[in-house]
């Protein structure tokens, strides 16, 4: 596989906060940021200093969470975030998710294609199913099945690209001399109708800079590797180690190709959280401070770590604060259920306390790094020259504090490194993520 | 019936120009403002200035008319082009149509909602049902009958306003030190579930300033007068005449009444367009130079023109440079058909040209001054002191200069009389409509 030269940052924007459930808790944090777009704005500005590629904002249409102890996952409206911070950037990408099951495709072209316009050209979609069940019953619905999921994914997709493109790209004419506001006869109407979505068009708005939204996918399985391959030009991956990283983008790109692509224009971005120290011990403190917001978790957790590792754990029977005890220790080994068992053995055989391990990230839903700006930057440039991935999708712990760590430490070794550009290649996020130019839907072309 | 002391006045903004379709031709406009929310925030900003109680936004999703010589009718997006205006003002309120007929209540309920919050309590939603045909298409759907589309209008503003309650007032408890988000015991699901729309909840939104939106309701007949006595606090019209808008607003409040509501809780604003000028001659030459873009319309205008005054006219048999010959004047008479004939066959007897009588507007969709800015104030003061409306949806012909000669020269007239207020009376939409706080679904409260 031919490896890239430089790797690509996108940010992940957690609503508000950072991707820590108490990091609204820190000192130095707008505890109401999730209502104020200022929070999202200022974030942006950071990783626009720092070139990341694009801002991501992940969504359901659903209150999944207890707010009791934690924050919100999703914002309050994707879209409204993105353009208060489309109104304040100039280059940064602009990505949010929407629903592919709860959304009609007219809306959903009409407000990404009108975005996308307004920030000239920096838009994409991460293009979802929605298979939480709070969201369906939010629409009067019951959980679809997988199937029925991702056809209407297909569906959805082919109808927004075909609404993108339904105006030729030089139709409008803005002639106010002539008096000729836009060519009528190079506006036209779709018509395409499916088994669940249909619509006729055309979408009442010219193409943007980069002609239309990128399409981006996350989700796993078949299906997800499918909708990949045809649309996608760029995908948000959860892969807990290299080597499940680089199979997963092997998938990726071999389903590019087997639809007729080019594998080079489909983008892995592994999802990945950190915290930054002066030292690995100060980064380490920084997470037990998190971690010591919610003291009422640490049973569960000491205990789903033991599952990891073979054993029966409780706060109960080990004193988390020691080492775990020689005879455990013995018996330990890494479930192969779980990929990030691994890593969880490695830092108790290495005599770290049960709760440092714990604060090491080692149960998290992303691979986490502790440690200093340099561990960071070596974490991230050992996946990326290993071939795991394109580029990270990258999850502070507390969200601007997190984010000007990243931006003011990381940043500049990986561009020393040679391992990340210096400036944006182009205005547009297809330029800067260095994928073709599409209008219309791939399909009809 | 209690007269008001003061009018209101919202500001119909219309996809970037100006009410009159050959707006986006006149020198000083930026042609491309259609996709250009600047010229949103600017118009919002001096309207702001002059204490307009608000901007409005109309939409249908579709793009229902010819962009050969106009320009589209409605934004690229209403909530994208609100929220670009929200995070640039601060008291002005901001309303949108978005239809009931092809959104899904929840994300209705949501990006509205997010939007209160987001401008502390400033939003209004004018909640209309779509009987477009193109509309119904991109929606793969049939037109639906009348009573169809109103029925899933009330299900649609009912599940709506229960989500926007379903945080009670105080649920959002931002306790850091205590490590309470939020108390899920006061954010509740709402279980509705209707014929056409169902939805579960809660939204993930607390309470806004002004608790949550207001609702608007434009469109007629004993179907909307129901839906606006029912749910509204505003209501946009667009009567031609004091009689029928004194009719129209009366039948307003004694649906409010009917309905078990104080008739002074719904607010009338009926549209109205103007050109200023220094003198009446300045003022119908504005009007006459944005007919000229267009001469292709002319004979079809004279031929309307002469239906309203039961003449055959033509640009064949009448110069349309000099007044209406005697011989046909002595025939003209008010066609009883349109409210809008006696107000032509005065001009006609007056002695204008036909030509003048067109660029007076006698055949617009809403009354026109073409005038200096004490005629427009004499007009505005005249409908409201005869009881005929609360207030005014005010389109200009031009967009920015039609809002700035209004704003510098009218508005400090009506001021001077009494008749407009001189500051906001609060923060929220709801304080300066003068209407009440509401929270969650009246039916439910």
């Amino acid at each position: 596989m031919a490896k890239q030269k430089e790797m690509q940052l996108a940010l992940q924007m957690v609503s508000g906060y950072g991707g820590e459930f108490s990091a609204w808790r820190m000192t130095g944090t707008d505890p109401a940021a999730y209502t104020n777009m200022d929070s999202y704005v200022e974030r942006a500005k950071l990783a626009e200093k720092g070139k990341f590629q694009m801002i991501f904002i992940a969504d359901t249409p659903a209150l999944p969470n207890d707010l009791g102890a934690q924050t919100p996952m999703f914002p309050m409206d994707p879209m409204l975030a993105l353009l208060s911070v489309a109104r304040e950037t100039e280059k940064i990408g602009l990505v949010a998710t929407l629903s592919t099951t709860f959304n009609y495709p007219y809306n959903l072209a009409r407000q990404f294609k009108a975005l996308d316009v307004i920030s000239h050209g920096r838009v994409g979609w991460n293009a979802v199913t929605t298979s939480d069940p709070s969201a369906a019953s939010n629409f009067g619905a019951q959980p679809l099945s997988r199937k029925e999921r991702y056809a209407m994914a297909h569906e959805s997709i082919q109808i927004v690209q075909a609404l993108w493109g339904s105006w030729e790209e030089d139709a409008w004419t803005l002639d106010t001399k002539g008096g000729k506001f836009a060519d009528m006869a190079k506006i036209q109407p779709i018509n395409l109708k499916g088994q669940y979505y249909a619509s006729s068009g055309p979408l009442p708005i010219p193409p943007s800079e980069q002609g239309q939204p990128v399409i981006f996918q996350a989700g796993g399985g078949y299906e997800g590797l499918e909708l990949a391959g045809r649309y996608a030009s760029g995908v948000y991956a959860n892969p807990y180690d290299i080597a499940s990283a680089r199979e997963h983008r092997q998938a990726l790109r071999e389903s590019a190709v087997r639809f007729g692509r080019n594998p080079d224009d489909i983008k892995m971005y592994a999802g990945f959280m950190f915290s930054i120290g002066a030292t690995e011990e100060e980064g380490l403190e920084r997470r037990r401070k998190l971690m010591s917001f919610n003291p009422e978790e640490i049973p569960s957790r000491v205990s789903y770590l033991g599952t990891m590792v073979g054993l029966r754990l409780s706060v109960h029977t080990v004193d988390i604060d020691q080492p775990l005890p020689d005879d455990l220790l013995e018996r330990a080994y890494a479930s192969p259920q779980d990929p990030r068992s691994p890593r969880a053995l490695e830092l108790l055989k290495k005599g770290l306390s049960i709760r440092d391990v714990l604060a090491h990230g080692v149960i998290n839903y992303h691979p986490v790094v502790a440690g200093t700006a340099v561990q960071v930057a070596d974490f991230l440039e050992e996946w990326f020259l290993a071939g795991a991935t394109d580029g990270f999708s990258v999850v502070p712990d507390i969200a601007y504090d997190g984010v000007a760590d990243f931006v003011e430490q990381v940043v500049p070794i990986l561009q020393e490194r040679g391992l990340f550009h210096k400036e944006y290649e182009g205005k547009t996020l297809r330029e800067n993520m260095g994928v073709p130019y599409q209008y219309g839907s791939a399909e009809t072309k």
